[in-house]
């Protein structure tokens, strides 16, 4: 297929990400029209063949298809406001990361004027942009999914609508996110003990990651719990976590770390214990996140 | 090979684990000799070629290999104190889960009785013992772990030696083992959120699994800045971390979840912030975590 049969794309923000999202569609063949904030870094684009816009409403008029990516949903509106009345009828969809508010806000905005608009959210790093396995949710208007399918399966192969809302992406991002940081600190502490020993943070690396597999295949199992909101035919219970967090201040004292961090841990074992969970699976642990305490 | 050219191994502990090796023994060919509190959990392993002991001291009698699976450590010291004057000149290998302190305890006990002690841990559950890259790690005698490689990897295709130290196999456990609950939490948060929605659980999951894939495709990275006490060419800063902090709250806000458990990562990176480690990689929280403040 040549390039004037694939639809003709805008890409609005050329930071990182923008701009391997617009690489992405010019290797690909489409028409690619690019707009940045500051002008100067359309050009690797446009040696590249991009089509670079002067003005934003320019930018929109090009395309029937705008894919935007800049820091916020505040700062895509923004740079969107001055083109407003020529998204009518155009397809919108915009990458950036930001909460199911703010994408809610989004496509009210959006929708407001005229355009359908579909939220997505990539999975991974500009590097990965284009690549068989790079992950990128979408939710909103399924007619934009639904015709623009194979242009922003271009930016990677494992893309998925989740649904009607268009805050979905941002849900699941959120939803999925919140592992990123705790298991992070939970690799540092045992990298801290590591080396409080002389040994080679490396030296655990095959094994964290082995770990983090063993993880991996019992989310499913989890998930079932969790769906089913039955617990009572643990694998572990919450009780078998409870006592292995005496062994956990061993560590902390073996090598002399800050494991402060824990107690809000033992706080939720021993509030499940008391809710008649301990004899349960741990992902019962999830009914207890369910019950924030009032705020003092 | 026939089985008499094979080790003769006893077993001690018929647990849900050591009935697991004792099995995998049995089927790999080793005469296996077998030992429990409770005498009648051999049964079924007798009935499979195992020789049930009558007492501890003519199960370890039987073989030059001993391996040991009971709860604690303070349990198999206690089952393996009439048979104290027995082991003398033989290999021990236990396979509990336990502390380095635990461990050090153990090794000093067994070789002050005169015995080789190679100390393991099993990373699996017991339907796993003897696959291919199943992984026990061991810590202690060499001597043990030279001589009976072939035998300890009936267990497991993926079999480590750690070093000569006998609580290796322990801190390693407690090092890598360190991200379970905090990662768990992180999923059943993020469970909680998509069925505040009416969602199914199951429906991230396969998001969540690619992305423990992403994270374990950077602890490489993080172990190398680490080694190197090098953080200042960050792929993701302390502040970026910060910056997520007010989106979790939102998340928190949109699904009605106890977001208290957070705190301390908050502070850590707070911490960090104060420490100049702003627009380093968010793994020298490694640091931090060294610095214990007073206990109050
Ligand atoms: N990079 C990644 O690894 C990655 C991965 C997944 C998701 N994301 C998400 O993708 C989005 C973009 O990330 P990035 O890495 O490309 O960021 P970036 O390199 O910092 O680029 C930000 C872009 O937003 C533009 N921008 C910001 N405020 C603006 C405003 N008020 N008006 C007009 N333009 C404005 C910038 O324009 P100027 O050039 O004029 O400043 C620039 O094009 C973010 O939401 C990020 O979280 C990034
Ligand atoms: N199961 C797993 O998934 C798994 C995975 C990795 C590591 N591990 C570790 O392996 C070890 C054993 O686990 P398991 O699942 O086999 O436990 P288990 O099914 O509860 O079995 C415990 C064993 O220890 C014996 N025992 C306990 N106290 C004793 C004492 N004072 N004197 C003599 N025998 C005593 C029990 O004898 P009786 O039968 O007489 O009570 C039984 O044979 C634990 O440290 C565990 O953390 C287990």
């Amino acid at each position: 297929m040549t390039g004037h049969h694939r639809t003709p794309v805008t890409v609005v923000g050329l930071g990182s990400m923008g701009s391997a999202l617009a690489e992405a569609f010019i290797d690909a063949g489409h028409r690619t029209t690019v707009w940045n904030r500051t002008a100067s870094k359309a050009v690797p684009l446009v040696s590249k063949g991009a089509v670079q816009a002067q003005r934003i409403d320019e930018a929109v008029a090009a395309s029937p298809l705008i894919v935007a990516c800049l820091t916020t949903y505040e700062s895509t509106i923004e740079a969107l406001e001055p083109a407003a009345a020529t998204l009518k009828g155009r397809a919108l969809v915009s990458l950036n990361s930001g909460s199911p508010a703010g994408a809610r806000q989004m496509a009210e905005w959006a929708t407001g004027h005229g355009a359908r608009y579909l939220d997505g959210a990539i999975k991974n790093v500009p590097s990965a942009v284009g690549a068989e396995d790079t992950l990128l949710y979408y939710g909103g208007d399924n007619t934009v999914f639904d015709e623009f399918t194979s242009t922003l399966r271009v930016l990677g192969g494992d893309t998925v609508y989740l649904g009607a809302d268009a805050d979905l992406a941002a849900l699941y991002e959120m939803a999925v996110g919140g592992t990123l940081l705790p298991a992070l600190v939970g690799f540092f502490q045992g990298a801290a003990a590591v080396q409080a020993r002389g040994l080679e943070v490396a030296s655990m690396v095959r094994f964290s990651i082995k770990w983090f597999e063993m993880i991996n295949s019992v989310l499913p199992v989890f998930a079932e719990e969790i769906d089913r909101g039955d617990y009572s035919k643990p694998a572990s219970s919450v009780s078998l976590f409870l006592a292995g967090a005496a062994h956990d201040e061993e560590l902390g004292k073996e090598a002399n770390l800050d494991m402060e961090w824990h107690k809000p841990f033992h706080d939720l074992l021993k509030r499940a214990v008391e809710a008649g969970y301990g004899d349960h699976s741990i992902s019962a642990l999830t009914e207890i996140l369910k019950n924030p305490a009032p705020t003092t």
